[in-house]
C-alpha cells in the first residue's frame, strides 16, 4: 500500500522537485555543437544542475543573475522511476522500463560564466546552477509519449520561434544516456535526466517570454506547454 | 515536537545520505594549487558531488573504475542545519549559525579524468562523482569543533602522512565560502559543503588504507576517524 502510494506520488509536480539530482547531457544535436564552436563528443558526457534550479509551473520567472548572459536551451527531460545502475547500452527495454515519466525542460545556462569555465578547465557548476535555472512543466505521463525519440520540441521567444527539431536528432539515444550516466552515479526514483538541446539556443533579455512545447505526431502535448518570463 | 526530532535526525550519520547536494570548494589551500599547476582563484569556485557518491562510515571500501587515477583529497565537511541565501560575505556568525555539524570527508577524484575535462573544457561531474567517491566520517558535533578555522587535517596512506595542515590555511573561509555558494544555489538543511583541500594529494591504489582524522588542539577527534580501503 505504502509503495503504491510513493509511486503514485512521483508523477505529481511537487514530486519534481525532491528528486535526489538532475543529470544533463552536453552536445546531444549535432547542429547545437556546430552552432557552439564545440568539439563532438565521442561519448556522452554530463553535468548536474542542482534541485535547487528547478523552477515548476506557476513559480514565477527565471531570475537572471546580475552580468549574465542569460541563454535558453529546451530539453526532454526524463523522470526516472527506479534504481538504474551499470546499465547496459544494448538494453533498450530496461532503459525505458526505468523512465517513469517525462517533463519538458528549459537548461538555463549563463553562457559567458560557461564560456570563462570552458577556457580556464573549470566546472560547469556555477554557470548551469543558479536557483530557477531549471525551468520544467508539469509531469508529462509516460503513455502520451509512446516514442520519446520521435516527438519535436520546440521554443519561442515572443513570437519568433528559435528552437524546433525532432528528438530523432538525438546523437546518443536514450539506452546510451542511462547506460553512461549509470556506470558513474546511480540514477534514483524521482531523479531527472534532460537530454540534450537541439540547434538554436540563445538568449533571452528581461521582458521576453519564453514558450516552449512538445508535439508528438504534429499533436501539441497540453501538459508540455510552457510559458516562462 | 515534530521540528525537534527533525532537527536531531539531521545528526545522525544516515541522514549524511539524505543530502540535497554536496557542494565542493576547488583550490582552497595555496600549497595544493602549486602541486596540481592550476591558477590561484580570483573567488572561490565551486562543483557538486552527487549524494550517490557518499560513503558512510561500515559501508566498505571505495571502488575503483576501470582506468582511473584514483586520487584523495581530505576535507572538513560542513553539514548545513538551515536554509541559506544570498549570505553576506561579511556575515560570520550567519556563516557560522548556518552550519549544523561537520564532518571529515576524502573528495575522491579520478584525476586522469578531471584532467583530460580541464584540458577539454568539459564538466567535472564524472571525475568526481563515481559511486563511493565521496567516503565520509560520523558526524562531529559543532562543539567539538570551536574554531573550524583552527583544526588540523590529515590522511594517511597505510602508515605513511601524506596531507597534515591546519585549516588556517584556507584561501576562502567559510563566511566567503558560503556566501559565494548561497548566491548562485540555496543551500538546504542538511546539504554539505566540501572546503577544498591542503597540500598532499595523491593516488591510493588497491590494497593500501586511507586512514583520516582531524585534531583539536592536539587532540585526536574520536568521530572524525576514517579508515578507508
Ligand atoms: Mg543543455
Ligand atoms: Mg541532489
Ligand atoms: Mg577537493
Amino acid at each position: 500500500m505504502v509503495s503504491l502510494v510513493l509511486r503514485r506520488g512521483l508523477t505529481t509536480m511537487a514530486s519534481l522537485k525532491k528528486a535526489n539530482k538532475v543529470v544533463c547531457i552536453g552536445r546531444n544535436y549535432a547542429d547545437h555543437i556546430t552552432e557552439l564552436n564545440s568539439a563532438r563528443p565521442k561519448q556522452p558526457f554530463f553535468f548536474q544542475k542542482p534541485t535547487t534550479s528547478i523552477l515548476l509551473p506557476g513559480q514565477g520567472n527565471v531570475i537572471r543573475p546580475k552580468g549574465v548572459d542569460l541563454h535558453y536551451e529546451v530539453e526532454l527531460a526524463l523522470v526516472i522511476g527506479k534504481e538504474v545502475k551499470d546499465l547496459d547500452a544494448a538494453d533498450e527495454k530496461g532503459a525505458l522500463d526505468a523512465i517513469e515519466s517525462y517533463a519538458l525542460s528549459i537548461d538555463m545556462t549563463a553562457r559567458n560564466a560557461q564560456n570563462e569555465a570552458k577556457k580556464k578547465g573549470l566546472p560547469w557548476d556555477i554557470s548551469k546552477g543558479f536557483d530557477t535555472f531549471l525551468p520544467i512543466s508539469k509531469v508529462i505521463p509516460k503513455s502520451a509519449i509512446p516514442d520519446p525519440h520521435k516527438i519535436e520540441l520546440y521554443l519561442k521567444v515572443n513570437d519568433q520561434v528559435r528552437q524546433n527539431d525532432s528528438t530523432e536528432l538525438m546523437l546518443f539515444r536514450i539506452p546510451r544516456i542511462l547506460s553512461d550516466i549509470s556506470k558513474v552515479m546511480t540514477l534514483l526514483p524521482g531523479d531527472i535526466v534532460l537530454t540534450g538541446t537541439p540547434k538554436g539556443v540563445g538568449p533571452v533579455v528581461p521582458g521576453e517570454t519564453m514558450y516552449a512545447g512538445i508535439k508528438v505526431d504534429g499533436k501539441e502535448l497540453e501538459e508540455a506547454k510552457m510559458a516562462v518570463g
